[in-house]
C-alpha cells in the first residue's frame, strides 16, 4: 500500500502561525521532509517516532537538489509513509511545489496540500498595515526577484512592476533589487516611492526597515546578501506602526 | 486602562485553518467583531464570557457600515477591553483593514494584526496546484473585481492584467468578471486562456470549476451572483486535481 504526501505551508517562521490542519499533519506524520528555513520549533509537533529529514534547501541558492528532493518524497510514499513535506510560508508561493508534484503523479502517489499564512502577509501585519488599500492599492503582486538561475526573471513587464497604485511585494530581493529598482525608475516609478525591507519576518531577530525604492536601491547595491529570509515591500503603501 | 484590539485573519472558512495564534487570540478574547463571512465554528475558541458581536458585512455588498464597525471597535477597546476584529483569509487582502487601524490610531487604541491564510492560497491549495510556477508564473497577482462602488476599480493596467505568465487572482469576482474578461481579451490575453472558479473555499459546500477567460466570461454575463464568496484565478494555470 503506498503512503500519502501532505505538502503543508509552515507560514513565515513563527511556531504559532502555524494551522491547526498543518500541527494535525504533523502530528500524524511518519516522515517529515523540511527545508533549513523551517523552523525547529515546528518539529516540535511530531510523534516520538516521526523521522524527521532535512533537505537543505536555502534561500538566495539555486537549489541543484530539486530532484533529489522528489525522489525522496516519492521513495517515503513508496514504502507506504504519511509524508509531510514542510514548506516555508505558503507552499503555491515561489515554493517549487510544482515539481514536486509531478513527480508524485507521476508516481502515482496521492496528495494534499495545505495552505499556509505566506511571509507577504505576515511582513505586512508585522508592520502594521494592510497589503491593499481601499483607494490606492486595489492590486497586489507578489514577485520572485529570484529565478532558477539565481536572476530576476526574464520577460517581466514592467508596466505591471512600475504601477504606482499596487503594492509589490518582491521575494528573495536581496541580489537583484538594485538592478529591479533601476528598472522601475526609469519606467517611470518615482524613487521616493515607500519601500519596506523585512527581515526574518516573524523570528525573534526581525528586522524591518523603512525607505524608498531608490533608498533601497541605494543600499543593497553596495551591501551584501546577509543571507536571512528578506521580503521587500513598495507601493503606495500605508502609514506604519514604527 | 484602554484595551487593545487584535485584527485577525480567520482563514478562508474550515476552522482547521486558524492559527494557533487566532485561536490563543480568541480564547482570550473578552469581544469579538466578527463577519458573516466568518464561520460560526470559529466563535466556539472564545472563552465562556466573551462578548460576540455580528458586524454583518457580507460579500459582494457595499458596506454602509463601515464607520459603524470602527466605532464599535474603538468604543469596546476604551472600555478596556480585549477585542478581536475577526476578518475571513487574510486581513490585510482587500479586507477593509485600514479604515479600522485608522479609527484606532486616532482614539490612541494598541492594535496588532495576526496574519491568515488568505482565500487566493487556499483556492489553489484545494485545486492542486501552485499560484507560481517556476517558469511560466512567476508573477502572482491579487485584484478586487468590486471597489467601494461595487463596479471594477477605475484606473486598472490591463498590460499587468492580461500577462500570459502572471497569475491572477481575483476576488469578489462575480458581478464584474464579464465585463473583465471582455477587457482582458481585447488587450490581448487568449479567450482559451486557463481559468477556475472557486467557491466556498474549503467548506463543506465548496465547489470548483475549471474552465477559461472565455469561458466564464459566457458563463457570468447569464448567470446571477449567487451571493456565495467566489474566487477566479486564470493563467498559465498548472494541471489540477480534478
Amino acid at each position: 500500500m503506498s503512503g500519502f504526501v501532505s505538502f503543508v505551508g509552515s507560514g513565515p517562521g513563527d511556531p504559532d502561525l502555524l494551522t491547526l490542519k498543518a500541527v494535525a499533519r504533523l502530528r500524524a506524520a511518519e516522515v517529515v521532509l523540511f527545508d533549513d528555513l523551517s523552523a525547529a520549533a515546528m518539529l516540535g509537533h511530531t510523534g516520538r517516532g516521526a523521522e524527521l529529514v532535512a533537505v537543505g534547501k536555502r534561500a538566495g541558492r539555486p537549489s541543484p537538489r530539486q530532484d533529489h528532493v522528489s525522489r525522496l518524497l516519492v521513495d517515503y510514499a513508496m514504502d507506504g509513509a504519511r509524508v509531510v513535506r514542510l514548506k516555508s510560508g505558503d507552499p503555491g508561493l515561489f515554493g517549487r511545489l510544482e515539481e514536486e508534484i509531478v513527480a508524485c503523479r507521476a508516481a502515482g502517489i496521492g496528495f494534499e496540500i495545505v495552505p499556509g499564512v505566506s511571509s507577504a502577509s505576515a511582513a505586512a501585519a508585522a508592520a502594521g498595515i494592510p497589503l491593499t488599500r481601499r483607494l490606492s492599492a486595489r492590486r497586489v503582486q507578489f514577485l520572485t526577484g529570484h529565478d532558477v538561475r539565481g536572476a530576476l526573471p526574464e520577460g517581466m513587464r514592467l508596466e505591471a512592476l512600475a504601477d504606482p497604485e499596487a503594492t509589490t511585494v518582491v521575494f528573495m530581493p536581496r541580489r537583484t533589487f538594485a538592478a529591479l529598482a533601476a528598472q522601475l525608475i526609469a519606467a517611470g516609478l518615482p524613487p521616493d516611492t515607500p519601500a519596506l525591507l523585512a527581515e526574518n519576518i516573524s523570528h525573534p531577530d526581525q528586522r524591518m526597515l523603512w525607505s524608498s525604492v531608490g533608498g533601497l536601491r541605494e543600499m543593497l547595491a553596495e551591501a551584501g546578501g546577509t543571507g536571512a529570509p528578506t521580503l521587500i515591500l513598495y507601493g503606495p503603501l500605508a502609514e506604519g506602526a514604527g
